[in-house]
């Protein structure tokens, strides 16, 4: 077998003692050309002490803040193999300077009887003398494993020899894809959209470093549920996770109404929630707005985490902090700002997603593109591809998509913004939301597919008030059509009056001073908000589209 | 009659041609021995043009620049009698100088004839060539009123002859007592609390200043709507204010629940509030808790005003930004912080409310006394003055209060401090909240009595515990029950189980880690929180006090 790549990183080894951090070590060291280090024997240099002594003489404290000293040295030096001992990774300061220095964590996971036999012969360890090693094992497991499943990788060795399992683990750091973390650089909220495949699984050790407690309350939505919840309740677990409450929506716009919040809230307090307890959505746009929403009601705001599972919530509604419900006046009229603490974006979600949601998702993802520029290129290349679920191009457009957005989010967190800002977000939204509301959100078309509909029409109004090239149009439709989506008014099942979608565009809630408003284009990457459109001019257009007079 | 005092400061005449500013001025100047200034001779003066050559020559814009220096800079300097032009005080800025330099401003109101008939023999007003001199005032009082009325004092001329006008005006600004205003300093969203007499007529003048538009949607309970709702709509319409929703829901802790949230929403939104406008509470805790929480949400925020009726509000609930609605689960489960653009305390409304209600609210004015210090001798000294009645005795308490309260919440806005902070505002709480509980909210104990029964516990709790002199318990129940406030649990119509009562403690939602937090004192001036309270203790302190064990 070849010589693997030689990784641009340190790897560091984590697991129980016996698991065979530094059997493997060493022998992973080899193959990759790297130096190997045992942090303990580090430590012991650095101090001119053994371990026991300075545990004897200093005590753990003092231990830990030395540890910590090696091994972020260490791991801020040229890449290496590095063992760690035992109790390194459960210190919250050690795991952060690992992860700060970009080290690649492994946790070398054993059961009882393979780590008991390992240890058997080992006299040295204070730990266990004079100790049932079952106890003590079953003990350092219980304290430990919830900061071990913070470890980017995590590998079980069952009875393999050290060989096999270095050959193993070998090939997990190869193929071992970090997923992509994009900031939201809010000033008073930062957090991360973290992107990639498997991130459920590993929920757990991802959620930890960036909230308050290892306490949750899920909500999810009953389709989501069934297929995600299991998954994500192990990848919790995994990391020492107390689930207090778990409330499961019906699945539809219809949940997205104050009583279902009461119902949320009343399930998430009854429960026990305390201010440290934090609230994760699971699931697509209705079950982030109303579970966010009631995150940020519940004890005057608790915190927040989005785990959205649809491409829809994955591209938009996930991202940017808008939380809220429906009301018999509006969409959406009763809410709150409240940023997640972070964003979990598995695009392996997207592979149970009915063809026709992911689609409609596509939708906001062509929006951004326009929005963006070389984006839109990007999305005329690879939305076929993407709908045809190649992972490469859905996670390309969940994470430029949200880069997008978090930049116009930070420009202008609540949408204040005279001109231009959030509001660019409404590209074909006025005329989406105008649409929506004359199907009566049964279902028959959604926001993403009505969100096309749109781009094509804000295309064609762009065009002709002589603000983009005539080419335009033709190019927005062509791609959305390409993807699967509608693209003009004709392509919906049922027919509507231009008089009735532009008396709902003047009751859209961005009207200001009865004039309505629309995000316009000169082109990709060039959006602007006016408010100087004749009415004429928009009538006109939907007539030639089809609408009935 | 002796010549009046002189003011401290300028007097400025605003109102419409022909209201009698230049007549009334020269006559109140010679009275108060102050020199009289005309705003638009000291501009032609500075210009060295007539006022009709600088609006011919560079346009109104320009005149309003110049206008407001020259009254801006008189205003500043020693005090004098100023008339200013009809116009002036139409400008925003102008007023806001005015507001600034602490002038006293004087709208002289007339009617249309009399108005008609005083200008009749001016020929110089270009506003008035060739135009039906009433058309031309009926379209400047519409236009400017809404202004005028931020006037400090309104005075209505009628028919009345200069000299008569002259000594009306001297008497209203003599008895004139400014408002009290207290800042609370946050950061963010700094607002004023307004405490005084007479302000829910003048609420209109007084709000316009803070809010983004004239727009309003008024909640209220069915109760105080009877009361003061004729009163605050005269006092908004003074100022051209547009009150787009009235909502009124029953009064009691009944009505904060999310149902009822629901229906105010529903209600504000359907009549069209957008968002810039305000949401005014007008009542008492449980109205301004629930229309807070609605202005919160709506829209994701709306411009709040705080309007209370009560004295439990005007000294507590209605500072700090604290909003929210009862869940099953418990008190206050719901909500959000949302602070309000201003708070106007009007000690008038005092005068309407049952004994009972005025008494529980002095239970929080005590609290405050306590954690104040000084205010606790005066409470002492003052207290049963208040609770008579005495508007000077309630305007100190309500100012003093809300002096504390604020200086507490600015340090700690969102009651995160880990000791101290916000949460030293719930001295007495822990046992008002068990008691209360144990009630079931039926009205039977009111709040303000409960917290009062709880301050009498906590003094005698922290003098057990050796923190305070021995003196304590019976000082504070000796002014409790001096104001007529139960001051032990003894004091209560029912019977109490220690066991019970503790059961609640333990579930308040301040607990930590399962320890009950109380705020205990070391004296006036000086409470503390703590969560090291032996429970047997308490269960002793509540035995030794009549409850069953």
């Amino acid at each position: 077998m070849p010589r693997p790549d030689r990784p641009g990183r340190s790897i560091v080894l984590v697991g129980m003692p016996g698991a065979g951090k530094s059997a493997i070590g060493r022998r992973l060291a080899a193959r990759f050309g790297l130096p190997f280090l045992d942090a303990d024997t580090e430590i012991e240099n650095a101090a001119g002490l053994t371990i026991a002594e300075i545990f004897a003489r200093y005590g753990e404290a003092h231990f830990r803040d030395g540890e910590r000293r090696v091994i972020s040295r260490i791991a801020a030096g040229p890449p290496a193999v590095l063992a760690t001992g035992g109790g390194a990774y459960a210190d919250a300061r050690t795991r952060q300077a690992l992860r700060e220095a970009g080290a690649v964590t492994l946790w070398l996971r054993a059961d009882i009887p393979v780590l008991k036999r390992r240890i058997a012969g080992r006299t040295h360890r204070p730990l266990f003398t004079g100790r049932d090693p079952e106890d003590v094992l079953r003990g350092l497991m219980q304290a430990r494993y919830p900061f071990y499943a913070e470890a980017d990788i995590v590998l079980d060795c069952g009875e393999d020899t050290p060989e096999v399992t270095t050959i193993r683990a070998e090939r997990a750091i190869a193929a071992w894809q970090p997923p992509s973390r994009l900031p939201v650089a809010l000033s008073a909220n930062a957090y991360e959209v973290v992107i990639g495949r498997g991130l459920l699984p590993r929920a757990g050790g991802l959620l930890a470093p960036h909230l308050p407690s290892r306490r949750v309350a899920i909500v999810s939505d009953a389709a989501v549920a069934a297929l995600h919840l299991p998954t994500l309740r192990a990848g919790l677990a995994e990391a020492g996770f107390e689930i207090r409450a778990e409330v499961t929506v019906p699945p539809g716009e219809g949940s997205k109404r104050l009583p279902m919040l009461e119902e949320v809230l009343e399930a998430i307090l009854a429960a026990g929630a305390d201010r440290g307890t934090a609230v994760i959505a699971l699931g697509g746009g209705v079950v982030g707005d109303l579970a966010g929403f009631a995150a940020a009601v519940a004890l005057r705001g608790l915190p927040f985490v989005q785990i959205p599972t649809t491409l829809l919530a994955q591209v938009d509604s996930s991202v940017g902090g808008k939380t809220g419900v429906n009301l018999r006046a509006g969409k959406n009229l009763a809410g709150a700002f409240h940023q997640p603490r972070i964003v979990l974006a598995d695009t392996d979600a997207l592979s149970t997603l009915p063809a026709r949601e992911l689609r409609a998702g596509w939708g906001e993802v062509a929006k951004h593109g326009l929005l963006q520029g070389p984006l839109w290129d990007w999305c005329e290349a690879q939305g076929p591809a993407a709908m045809a679920g190649d992972p490469d191009a859905l996670r390309h457009a969940v994470l430029e998509s949200c880069r997008l957005k978090a930049g116009v989010v930070v420009a202008d967190e609540k949408e204040e913004a005279a001109e231009g800002g959030r509001a660019l977000l409404n590209l074909g939204h006025t005329f989406a939301h105008a649409l929506e509301a004359e199907c009566g959100y049964d279902g028959s078309l959604l926001h993403g597919e009505a969100v096309a509909v749109g781009l094509g029409l804000a295309a064609s109004l762009s065009a002709r008030l002589g603000h983009c090239a005539q080419e335009w149009p033709g190019r927005v439709m062509e791609h959305l059509a390409a993807v699967g989506l509608p693209a003009r008014l004709g392509d919906l099942p049922r027919g509507f009056s231009a008089e009735a979608l532009i008396g709902r565009m003047r009751k859209d809630k961005k009207v200001r001073d009865g004039a309505m408003r629309f995000v316009l284009m000169r082109g990709a990457g060039g959006a602007f908000t006016t408010s100087d459109v004749p009415p004429e001019v928009v009538a006109a257009l939907l007539r030639d589209e089809g609408a009935a007079a």
